[in-house]
């Protein structure tokens, strides 16, 4: 018997609020558009995200509910990237008619904890039949009038940061390819399944009006960072001594990893969800080391000139490559 | 040489706004996420929509600059179906690699005449690719606070109306697939590759408060109809004699086709994206007989009882079957 579309919806709204005021929702699924109540004094932030089989996760490695974690948790990164704070959220969902039982409701499950953890309630979507699993996620959030925070921002002489490890989510999927007995406990596997994003560092980045500039690391520091300075219009300097490299590099889990694999990892690793940002060097004094139990660390400063550069451990300067993901250039 | 996502992104910017304050976009395409300013008294619509090659386009049939027009129309006649007008929307797009020139292009062509005849410019989106087309449209609507007219509001006794004619759409699309000679100039195979949705007359609708209850019409009548009977608690009885049946439906451009043949063509084809609402009887006399040139007819009755049925020209009743277009109900 085949699933009929009415019957999918209902399952969703098991997710999902018809009505949910302190999330802004005036109207939730159901309807032909969704309702959203803005509140005065803010300025809505918009973003959407795919996240596709066989491109952005693989059906064998990545477990359903990881599939639903994940898909709301990155595109809720961007909305901490501006400082802001996620209000709701629209699913377009296309699945495959064989995956409509146990698969959609572990999906759902994993969608549900995020909904909740990330305070962020379902107010809408599509839904179609399709032979891959396609998902695209249009996050609403919100952040007070003028106080976003833009990529475009940071000026030579800031400090740039970022929070917590990199390269970890990369390690994590390494990890899970090998088909070692690594676990979804193992941190870094955790980290690339589970990411969280921080919104809490974000938001009180921008209302203490701490940072310049600043965006989420998706597709890996030495991706991202160019796209930080491009739309600046400057450069950086950064040295290798100082990124936090992933702190279970050298875990019982896994292989131990050389230190120049976990710098690699932390270039061109993609999917940590940490941020980076730019911050003034008189207000860079005031920033804790450890903000909510992520550690912020300086690894480098921005430059007038528009290069990128890598200080070596070594003490020379090579320009920074970009290693990151390009769906356009595998 | 391979695009890249940067490149690709540039050519998307064509059609982008980088700051347009007339549509509410403070921050358009190049950040982590948009930034729009939500007027005051006014509600925010939300809507999302799969367009997607092989299910709801197909390549060899339907010309780039109309996948480019229809995947932002037939969007925003969700917008329409509420009474709000559209301010802005987010374009998620993936492509095959060999797509990335000409036909990216005409598509771009496409949805750039849409944004600026629909008053709907482009804030954001998200770039991938793919083996096939895959486009996802969220628009950003606006309705004045409590103005939006929903699903659930119609009542036993309303009169049942819906704009233009029914069938069109899929009459146009049986004439492209049949190769015969007519081009796009064919007025159904126009209303099939750029449907008009009913901008000026959902918002006229509500702003006059004449309705009770409105949706859009794209999977066809014998489809939307019990959606919108069934979020109402009520039942309809719609007249055969009543319907308005595809104008071009004897045109000399495809064969005549029998009454039977236009009627199912106007309770089941898909894709009409017409407006059907229900205005109570005090009210159905103020309401002219053509709006801006799109005739609103009359065609039934919303009943107490929750049965959908069909009056025969031969006088005889018989029940309403859904014979339009589910995806997992193929």
């Amino acid at each position: 018997m085949k699933t009929s579309e009415a019957t999918l919806i209902r399952k969703l709204l098991g997710v999902a609020s018809k009505r949910d005021p302190s999330a802004g929702i005036i109207l939730g699924i159901g309807d032909d558009a969704a309702l959203f109540d803005p509140r005065k004094g803010y300025e809505t932030l918009l973003t959407c995200d795919w996240f596709l089989e066989g491109t952005h996760f693989l059906r064998h490695l990545h477990p359903a509910d990881a599939v639903g974690w994940k898909c709301l948790a990155r595109a809720i990164s961007d909305i901490a990237a501006m400082g802001g704070q996620p209000r709701c959220f629209l699913l377009s969902l296309a699945l495959p008619d064989n995956l409509t039982g146990h698969w959609l409701r572990e999906l759902l499950a994993g969608l549900r904890r995020a909904t909740r953890k990330l305070n962020c309630p379902l107010a809408g979507g599509d839904l179609t039949s399709q032979a891959k699993v396609l998902i695209n996620i249009t996050v609403v959030g919100e952040v007070h009038a003028k106080g976003a925070v833009l990529r475009s921002g940071a000026r030579a002489g800031d400090v740039l940061y970022v929070s917590g490890q990199l390269g970890e989510a990369d390690l994590g999927l390494q990890r899970l390819k090998s088909k070692g007995r690594v676990g979804k406990d193992d941190p870094a596997v955790k980290k690339h399944l589970y990411p969280q994003p921080r919104l809490a560092l974000g938001a009180w980045l921008a209302e203490h009006r701490l940072v310049t500039s600043m965006m989420d690391l998706s597709d890996g520091l030495s991706t991202d960072l160019p796209r930080l300075c491009e739309a600046s219009r400057v450069g950086a300097r950064i040295e290798c001594a100082s990124i936090p490299v992933a702190r279970s590099a050298s875990d019982r889990g896994g292989e131990k990893l050389t230190p120049n694999q976990a710098l690699s990892l932390a270039l061109h690793g993609g999917d940590d969800y940490e941020l980076i940002f730019t911050v003034p060097p008189a207000k860079a004094r005031h920033l804790p080391p450890v903000f909510k139990g992520t550690p912020l660390t300086p690894i480098g400063e921005i430059t007038r000139q528009s290069e990128l550069t890598l200080l070596g451990r070594d003490g020379r300067q090579q320009p920074l490559r970009s290693g990151g993901w390009d769906p356009f250039r595998k």
